[in-house]
C-alpha cells in the first residue's frame, strides 16, 4: 500500500491503459505459472480497507491457478474467456461479475482471441496465494471439464 | 452489509444490469437533492473490508452535492459526463479514474446525451454524507466553474 495521495482525476489512455497508473509483472516469485499476464494498482490507499487493481491476459494468457483466505471480488472490464473457481468452469464475458471466495481454486484464461482484462478488488491485509500440490491438482483435473480447462 | 453468500458468477445482462443484483433507490432520506440516478450493490461481504456499488444516472442526472470522511474510489464503467472533486470540474469519460479524498465536497453529472454509470469502492464502515450549508454553497458557488456546473 502507497502513502502517496491518489490523484483526483486519472484518464483513460485506452483500453486497460490509464494515465499515471504503472504496468507491472503479474508476480514476481520464480516458480509460479502463468502466462501473458500484468497487474496494475489502481487505487491504493492508508484511507481503503481494499485495493482495486486490473489484471490484463494477452490473447492465449492465464492467471495462476491458486487458492487462499483472502477473497476476490471481480469485474470483466474488457474482452472474454472462461474462469475456474472452484469445481466450476464457466464462460465469462465484458462486465460479468465473479466472487471468489475463501480458499477457493480459481483461474482466468483469456481466448485466443483477445485479450481479457478485469478489475479485482481484495482487503488491503491479506494472505499469500497458495498454489496446488500434486496431489490436489490430480483431484482437481479428475473432473473432466476442469482437466479440460487447465490444458487449454 | 449482508451476511448472503455471493454467487460466484453473476452475468452481465446489458450495460449496468446484472442477474441477480437489485436495482436500488440511490437515497431514501427525503430533502436530499439527486436526480435520476439508480444504486446497485455488486459486492458486500463479511469478508472484505469494502463495498463495490453502480451508480446510473440517466441523461441529465445528477448525484448528491455531498462530503464526508470516507473516501471514494470511483471507475466510470458507462457513458461521460462531468464531476466535482474539491474545487475542480473535470470531464470523465468512460474507464478514466476519479478518487475523492475525506471530507471533499463531490458531485457526478450525466450529460444530456446518455446515461453516465460507475463504479465505487467505498469502506464497509464509513460515515453518513454531509451536505453543504447555505454559506458552503455560496463559497463553493463563488468559483464561476463550479457555479456553472452546478447550475447544469
Amino acid at each position: 500500500m502507497s502513502d502517496t495521495p491518489l490523484p483526483h482525476f486519472r484518464a483513460a489512455l485506452g483500453p486497460g491503459d490509464w494515465e499515471q497508473v504503472a504496468v507491472h509483472a503479474y508476480k514476481q516469485e520464480a516458480g509460479v505459472p502463468f502466462k501473458d499476464i500484468t497487474r496494475r494498482l489502481l487505487f491504493s490507499s492508508p484511507a481503503l480497507g481494499c485495493e482495486l487493481r486490473y489484471f490484463e491476459m494477452a490473447p492465449g494468457g492465464y492467471s495462476t491457478l491458486e487458492r487462499h483466505e483472502h477473497v476476490h471480488a471481480v469485474l470483466i472490464l474488457r474482452g472474454r474467456g472462461q474462469c475456474l473457481v472452484g469445481n466450476e468452469v464457466r464462460a465469462i464475458d465484458t462486465n460479468d461479475l465473479v466472487y471468489i471466495p475463501a480458499m477457493t481454486w480459481h483461474q482466468f484464461r483469456a481466448t485466443e482471441a483477445e485479450p481479457l482484462g478485469f478489475l479485482c478488488m481484495v482487503n488491503a491485509t491479506r494472505d499469500k496465494p497458495r498454489l496446488p500440490s500434486a496431489e490436489e491438482l490430480t483431484e482437481l483435473k479428475s473432473d473432466p471439464a476442469i482437466a479440460r480447462f487447465l490444458a487449454d
